[in-house]
C-alpha cells in the first residue's frame, strides 16, 4: 500500500467548491485501486485568511507546504484583497520557491464539449515557463500622483531559466512522439527578452534535428491557435505569453472550467502543484454550479506525475464518459447539473 | 479641389504588392469624386534599402515623412534583416516620433468572410496604446554567452501616456454610441505596470458614469474574445496586449489579410499612418496572391481621418459588394483571384 501525502489549498471562491469534489474523486480512486491511498493536509490559506492575519500564509508556510508528495490547489483571489497581493503572496511564490519551472497545460478536445471554433480537432500541449520572465515582480514606481508619474515593470530572462524550459519542451515532444514544436516570440518588438529567447531557442533546437520546429510571434500565434488548432502539437512560451495562450486554448474547448494546469518541478526535488486553470469566480462562488472538471483533470495529471498512470487514465475515462452522455454536466458546458451531481456521475463510473 | 499629399512606404514583401493596388483604388476615388486628388511621394525604405545603406531610412527620414497629410504603409520586415532591426528602425519609431499614440483596429465581420468561430457576430474596435509601455525598447543584456547570462526588458508606463489612451477610448465609445468598454489588464501578475494601468482606468472611468466598463485580465479576455465576440464593443489595451488581442481579432474574421490598423495622432499635429495589420509574408511575396483588402480598409480609415467620410464609405461598400459576390476574392478567403483581379473587381464597383 502506497500512501501519498497531499497538501491541499482550496483557496477562495469556487476553489473551495471544486476541491471538495476533487477529494471525493481521490477517495474513490483509493477505494477502487486497492494499492494507493491519500492523506490530506488541508491548508486554509486564502483571502479570508489574509483578512484575519494580514498575510496569505503563515511565516513557515513554505516549510509546511514542502513536506508532501504533491500540492492540490483550487483558486486564489477574492474581492476585498487586491489580486496582486493574493496572487503574489500565495500562488506565484509557490511556483518559484519549489522551482516548478514548467507549467504544463494540455488542450485536448473531449467528447461532448462544444468549442466556439468550427474546427474542433485539437490535441496539443502548451509548455509555459513558470518561474521568471515577465512575472519576476520587479519594477519601479516614480513620482506618485504627480503629472510625471511613471512606472517601470521589468522582465528578467536568465540563460538557465530560458534554456531549461525550451529543452524541456523539446524533450517532451520527443518522448511523446510529437514532431512539431512552436516557440512563441515577439522579438520584433521586445528587443532584449525575446531576441534572447529566440537565440537560446536556436541553440537548443540544434540538438533536435528530427523535430520540425519554428518560432512564431505571439500575436500571429494567437491567430494561428484559432485558425489551425489541428496543426498544433507542442507550444512553448514565456510566462506571460503562456498565460495568455493557454487561457485562449482553454476557451477553445468551450469553457474555461475544464482545463488543468500542472506546475512541475521536473527534478522532483520539491513537490509539484496541480490546479484547475480557472480562477476563483467570486460571482458563482458557493452556488454549487462550478464545473469541477478542471480539478479532476488536474488530479489526473497529478496522479500521472506520482507514477499512477492507470489511476490517472481511469479519471480521464470517467470524465469522457460523463461528458459524452451529457446528462450530468454543469451549466457552463450546456447542462443543468450541480457541481456535486457532476461528481456523483463521475464516481458512479469509477 | 483638395489635394492630399501622401507619403507612401510600400516596404517589404507583399507590402509592395498591396500598396500598388491601394494606389489604384485611391486614383479611382479621385476620379469619381471630382473634389479630391492625391499626390504620392513614394519612399523606398525597406529591408532592401537597409542592405544597401545600412539603415532603414535616411538620416533626415523623419523630416521627409512629416511633410504630408497622411502616411500609407505596406509592411516591413524581410529575411536577411533581423526583425528587431527593421521594425525598430522604421515602423516603431514613426509611431513614437509622430505621437501616433492611438492604434485603432476595427474587428467587424463583413459579408462573405468565413470566421473560424461558430458565432460570426462581431463588430467592435480595439484601441491600442501605441507609443510606450512594453514597446519602449529599453533593457539590459548581461554576461553575454556566460552561464549566468541574463537580459532585462523594461516596460515603461507614464501617467500621461496611460491616461490619454484610456480617455481616448472612453471618448471614442461615447461619440460612437457604444456603452460598453473593456480594459485589458494583468494586474494580478504585473504588479507595477498593470496595477498602475488599473488605477488610471479607475480614475478616468469616473468621468463616464453612463458607460458600462470593466477591466479583465488579458488571459481571460483572450478567451472572452472567442467565447463572446458579439458582446465586445470597445476594448482598450496596452501596446503589447493590444498587439496580441488585435491579431486574434483579425483571425476571428477568417484571414489575417483583411484587417486595417490606424496609427493616429489625435491632435493632428503630425501625420497619422495607416497600414494593413498583416506583415510582409515573405513566403508569398511577389506571387500576386496577397489579399489587398487590409490595405483598402486602411485607406478607408485614412480617408475618414482626412474628413472624406463619403469616399471612405464608398470603399467599404465596394469591398462588401465584392466579398458578398465571392467571385473575385483571393485564396486566403476561399477564392482564386489574384491581388490585381480582386482590385479590378473593386474598381469596377467604384
Ligand atoms: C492568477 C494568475 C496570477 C495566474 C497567472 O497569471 O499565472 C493565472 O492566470 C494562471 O494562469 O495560473
Ligand atoms: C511588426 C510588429 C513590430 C508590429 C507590432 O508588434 O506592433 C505588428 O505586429 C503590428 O501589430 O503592427
Amino acid at each position: 500500500m502506497k500512501t501519498f501525502r497531499l497538501n491541499v489549498i482550496p483557496g477562495d471562491g469556487i476553489g473551495v467548491d471544486v476541491i471538495r469534489e476533487g477529494r471525493r474523486v481521490l477517495d474513490r480512486i483509493a477505494e477502487v485501486s486497492g494499492g494507493i491511498s491519500f492523506q490530506y493536509h488541508e491548508l486554509p490559506w486564502s483571502c479570508e485568511y489574509y483578512l484575519k492575519h494580514g498575510k496569505m500564509m503563515p511565516a513557515d508556510g513554505m516549510a509546511i507546504l514542502r513536506d508532501c508528495d504533491a500540492i492540490l490547489l483550487g483558486a486564489v483571489g477574492f474581492p476585498g484583497v487586491p489580486d496582486h497581493i493574493s496572487l503574489r503572496q500565495l500562488l506565484l511564490p509557490i511556483r518559484v520557491e519549489f522551482d516548478q519551472y514548467v507549467n504544463m497545460r494540455p488542450v485536448k478536445m473531449l467528447p461532448g464539449l462544444n468549442s466556439p471554433l468550427k474546427n474542433e480537432t485539437m490535441d496539443f500541449v502548451c509548455i509555459r515557463e513558470n518561474s521568471e520572465g515577465e512575472y519576476c515582480g520587479k519594477g519601479e514606481w516614480k513620482n506618485h500622483g504627480q503629472a510625471d508619474e511613471m512606472v517601470m515593470q521589468h522582465s528578467i530572462f536568465t540563460r538557465k531559466g530560458t534554456e531549461r524550459i525550451l529543452r524541456y519542451a523539446f524533450e517532451y515532444a520527443k518522448k511523446n512522439g510529437k514532431n512539431h514544436l512552436l516557440s512563441a516570440t515577439k522579438s520584433n518588438a521586445l528587443n532584449y527578452s525575446m531576441v534572447f529567447w529566440d537565440q537560446i531557442y536556436d541553440e537548443v533546437r540544434q540538438d533536435y534535428p528530427d523535430m520540425t520546429s519554428a518560432k512564431m510571434h505571439v500575436d500571429a500565434l494567437a491567430g494561428y491557435f484559432i485558425m489551425h488548432p489541428d496543426r498544433l502539437q507542442v507550444v512553448v512560451a514565456s510566462n506571460l505569453f503562456g498565460d495568455i495562450l493557454t487561457d485562449l486554448g482553454s476557451a477553445m474547448l468551450g469553457s474555461i472550467g475544464i482545463s488543468p494546469s500542472g506546475n512541475i518541478n521536473p527534478a522532483r526535488k520539491y513537490p509539484s502543484m496541480f490546479e484547475p486553470i480557472h480562477g476563483s469566480a467570486p460571482d458563482i462562488a458557493g452556488k454549487g454550479i462550478a464545473n469541477p472538471m478542471g480539478t479532476f483533470w488536474a488530479i489526473s495529471m497529478m496522479l500521472e506525475h506520482l507514477d499512477c498512470k492507470e489511476e490517472a487514465d481511469q479519471i480521464m475515462t470517467a470524465m469522457q464518459h460523463v461528458l459524452r452522455e451529457g446528462k450530468a454536466v454543469t451549466q457552463d458546458i450546456g447542462g443543468k447539473a450541480s457541481t456535486t451531481e457532476m461528481t456523483d456521475a463521475i464516481l458512479a463510473v469509477l
